[in-house]
């Protein structure tokens, strides 16, 4: 069966994908031979024995992660992932990897490698796959299964092509390219790292990790063998994950958490609510054992969570009796044999322990007596929000246990001890450190050094560097690709930009003042009095004065722009007026908000 | 001269402040009579046996500390704070505590008790005094400092009046009320804890603290022995800082960060840029040390840290030769003996470090062999801005030390072995845990019953609360006063509420479409084609087919209910389009913007 699926796959990322669909190819014969160029015209600029690593996203954010290694006419594309909004972009939902390099290139694309199944490594996928031309995408079963989950939302699961290999044994061909593939541990099954063997040297991405020897049931330890025996190949750059290169020592194990877990819940006196990661389906697994060795039963709150349930048990990757979880529409029984799972442990706006918090959960009314376990821990920027959470929910009577209070959860990443192991497992050339904000990779850097790499053997890239590796070097190439972010608000994907971003920000700020002026279209002279509509200013009927005063001050600024450019241009006009006006508005309120005069002619 | 001092205070606290200037009294004579009433008169309902406390601000928020004790006809406040925004309040700059209750009955105050100079507990004094009629208020030396310099910025320093105690010794009379204080350790000198002796029992407030044994040169430890005196009295009440009651263990003394800095400094190849808060008067005087010690210069940045510095020394807080440290714009001498003092710790948007993190400080650039050390740790909610900051300095080359890293600070308030010692010293019948987020008040009130206080005399309250002690008991009343917020931006305070901040989240997060309707006066039939104009909401050239839509949609809603109902006032024609509209934005674009539609007449 593996051979079969082997082959399988390994022709398939040689060849236009069989799924990609006729349109696709904008009036060109439907053809294989059609796309034949693409393999046998290399472009100058890359020389077969030279690899190009290309970050398109994930290293000047969390998130987004994409990872180009192109040699010759082959490329790979390792995780394709989307990020969450940052500060300062109001209104935005999720942030997607600018991939214009990849598309101008998309018939080279010999297949998309992805490390497991979180949205910042799978997220892009949906959003991006039909740009990119379909090309193939390989990953671990589980994974495969949350961005089929991903595909069928966006209602392209029959046009993308996933092909699923087995960790431990695949060995995939992509031209130049070969991949192979270790199993390592991280907050969701099936993370794997992956090993390029190009004719620029063998290079190590770790993908997210960490190890873990004892994890959660039915899943296995990373996979020290195999890693030890690919850093005994003469490695020449290492990739590695940096998310916890500020932490010491070494990452808790999944199943210490576990034990920690079961006493907390068997003593509590009421129900027991459970926030965690709908993806962490270790932790999942371990809160189903407890429940059923304690004879409790678990209902299931928010999609997320009935979601990554129902996709890790079909796959085989949780194991429990039916009748012992539910939805939470069956939310019944005795309260100290209850416990409720929900999604929401970064203080997600909509998600399920929100709304509980804000009482506007439709089952779930917290009452004295319950405990709200947050089995998390905040990712930066949601501190705020996650603490008014659980200041609402102690405030409605429930005891709360976090991570602050006591061991209720341990990352997916590893820490200043694991890094090292696995550079020591490794043993490469150069280290790129990856993933985590830039002050983390900063701080991996140093551990690298510790270790014995020589620090000009340590590259610290962003997002649109080129990384060169050949002939037994790692250099960044002076040139660079310029990136945008691309934007997705509600169905739009990339039509918000900056301009849009300045003036949401700055009516957030101070509001917007719109100022009509009607005017004769022959005379050009003021037909009537000019009048000003706010939003998100100041309250009309308490600020008459300064509103009046605005009036007069349009006004007066329209004579005069007119009276000293008698053919002065409308939008000349406009912007003199919204000038002096944001002067009035200075000067009196302090405040600047977005002036928008509208000129009717008559 | 204590003793005049003394008398000095005490005979003001009963009287209405000589500085109370003329207009204030609102057409009613200006003789101090005028206002006997306030202390001949006790309202029915308190009775002067019993103790009202009523948090006007600080239990629902960090910030805006603000509590009434009132007893009889007699009011004392300690604190008068303010807050900065929290999350969806866009361009507010503070929130003030919602005084009505205090300005209906502002004869009756008898005095502001503050108990340290941070903003969250003095910068409500600016806004507030004059609607509270400028009752007189009481601090330490440079508690003092600090809130002249705040009302110099208004313009209110000689209408306000200001008395300093010395801790020690000072005991103020309020009528009804008695106060006397005692030295604690915070993250500022002369910080205080309040007794105030009432007909109803003692209480012990003790602002924010912790304690020190070894505090930074020329400030003392918290007084142990007044404290444990205090405690041997019979204390009903303890109101007690919980900002760290989730922390175990002692919190760190100051004099071990500086053990830690020294080290730091001397060994930084170039220039060494730490940042921390301007008040932290014992941080500043310790680096002030080692530059001294180790012939190194200090340069300022940062409007705070001047105001500060000077505050400081000019009161005889902080020492040093005036030649050690200078203004920024002298920056220069050696790399290496160059430290650079600045703001910005909490990644404050116009803060000197943030400006210099974004490359735009006047005279700070930043150069590989920098070190930035970050002498401070954040405060929930600024994590996202601080480790932007923190990026974009690793970016351009410097090297940093944060709390992360190493113990490079430590806080001003105590943890749970502090708090359980207070509880132990004063040995109260009743503990109020105070300051905090809720959660963290949820964990003081687990300390003090794992110290033996029961359940039910540990009360958890919030703002508007209203608490009664008298007869050995303390209870919540059923009563609460409802309190608003009222928020600051720019000039305007309290011209902002719930519906501009509505405006305002909702045209960040979709912008805003003006529909401008031009129609016959007489006919009321449209004039011309609806024009629509948007700010924030799409690209209109990339979204054309959208906005034809919309204007589509807007003409037809508009003939569709003059049609319907030929008498349909202005507003609900308004109202019938926005809706028609807000459907078709939602099903094309999945967005919400705030829709205006605008009718002129011609």
């Amino acid at each position: 069966m593996k051979e079969n699926f082997q082959k399988h796959v390994t022709s398939h990322a040689h060849r236009v994908p069989p799924s990609r669909p006729a349109h696709f190819y904008r009036g060109r014969p439907s053809s294989p031979h059609a796309h034949s160029p693409r393999i046998n015209k290399p472009p100058h600029h890359i020389r077969g024995d030279v690899l190009r690593v290309i970050p398109l996203g994930g290293l000047n954010e969390v998130g987004q992660n994409t990872m180009v290694f192109e040699c010759g006419n082959d490329i790979v594309v390792i995780d394709l992932g989307l990020q969450f909004p940052e500060i300062g972009m109001p209104g935005i939902d999720y942030i997607i990897p600018d991939t214009a390099y990849l598309e101008q290139r998309k018939n080279r694309i010999r297949g998309i490698i992805i490390t497991h199944g979180h949205l910042d490594h799978i997220g892009g996928i949906p959003y991006l796959i039909e740009k990119l031309g379909f090309p193939p995408i390989f990953s671990a079963k589980l994974t495969a299964g949350f961005i089929k989950k991903q595909l069928e939302e966006f209602g392209l699961e029959r046009r993308a092509k996933i092909h699923i290999f087995d960790p431990d044994k695949a060995i995939l061909r992509f031209g130049r390219i070969e991949a192979a593939f270790f199993r390592v541990n991280h907050s969701i099954p099936d993370a794997v790292g992956v090993l390029l063997k190009t004719p620029a040297g063998n290079i190590v991405h770790t993908g997210d990790f960490k190890f873990d020897e004892t994890p959660a049931r039915d899943q296995k330890p990373a996979d020290l063998q195999h890693i030890a025996k690919i850093g005994a190949s003469n490695v020449l750059a290492l990739f590695s994950d940096s998310t916890n290169a500020l932490e010491p020592g070494r990452t808790m194990s999944e199943t210490s958490i576990g034990a920690n877990l079961e006493p907390l819940i068997v003593n509590a006196k009421g129900r027991m609510i459970i926030a965690s990661f709908s993806s962490l389906i270790g932790r999942l697994q371990q809160v189903f054992d407890i429940a059923l060795k304690h004879k409790k039963k678990v209902f299931l709150s928010g999609r997320s969570m009935h979601d990554s349930v129902e996709i890790a048990r079909n796959l085989g990757y949780l194991r429990y009796p039916a009748n012992l979880v539910k939805d939470i529409n069956h939310l019944g029984g005795p309260d100290k044999d209850t416990i409720i799972l929900t999604t929401g442990s970064q203080g997600e706006e909509f998600s399920s322990l929100t709304r509980i918090a804000q009482k506007e959960h439709q089952f779930v009314k917290i009452k004295p007596g319950d405990t709200v376990l947050i089995s998390a821990s905040p990712i930066i920027g949601n501190e705020r929000a996650i603490s008014n959470v659980i200041n609402n929910l102690a405030k409605l009577g429930a005891n709360i246990i976090h991570d602050r209070t006591l061991d209720v959860h341990t990352s997916g990443h590893g820490c200043q001890e694991d890094l090292k192991m696995m550079i020591d497992l490794i043993k490469p050339k150069y280290l790129v450190p990856i993933h985590g904000e830039y002050f983390m990779r900063q701080a991996h850097k140093a551990l690298g050094i510790e270790m014995g790499i020589k620090d000009e053997n340590i590259i610290l890239i962003e997002n649109g560097d080129i990384l060169e590796l050949g002939a037994g070097k790692v250099h960044a190439s002076h040139q660079k690709i310029k990136l945008e972010h691309i934007l997705i608000d509600g169905y739009g994907v990339g039509d918000i930009g900056t301009q849009i971003l300045y003036e949401r920000n700055k009516m957030s700020e101070n509001g917007i003042v719109i100022v009509l002026l009607t005017i004769n279209a022959k005379t050009r002279k003021l037909n009537a009095k000019i009048d000003i509509i706010s939003r998100g200013f100041v309250f009309m009927q308490k600020s008459e004065e300064v509103i009046e005063k605005m009036k007069k001050v349009a006004e007066a600024a329209y004579q005069e722009i007119t009276k000293k450019h008698p053919g002065a241009k409308r939008s000349d006009i406009k912007r003199y007026i919204a000038n002096k006006l944001q002067k009035t508005t200075e000067d009196q309120l302090d405040r600047k908000p977005l002036i928008l005069p509208v000129i009717v002619e008559i």
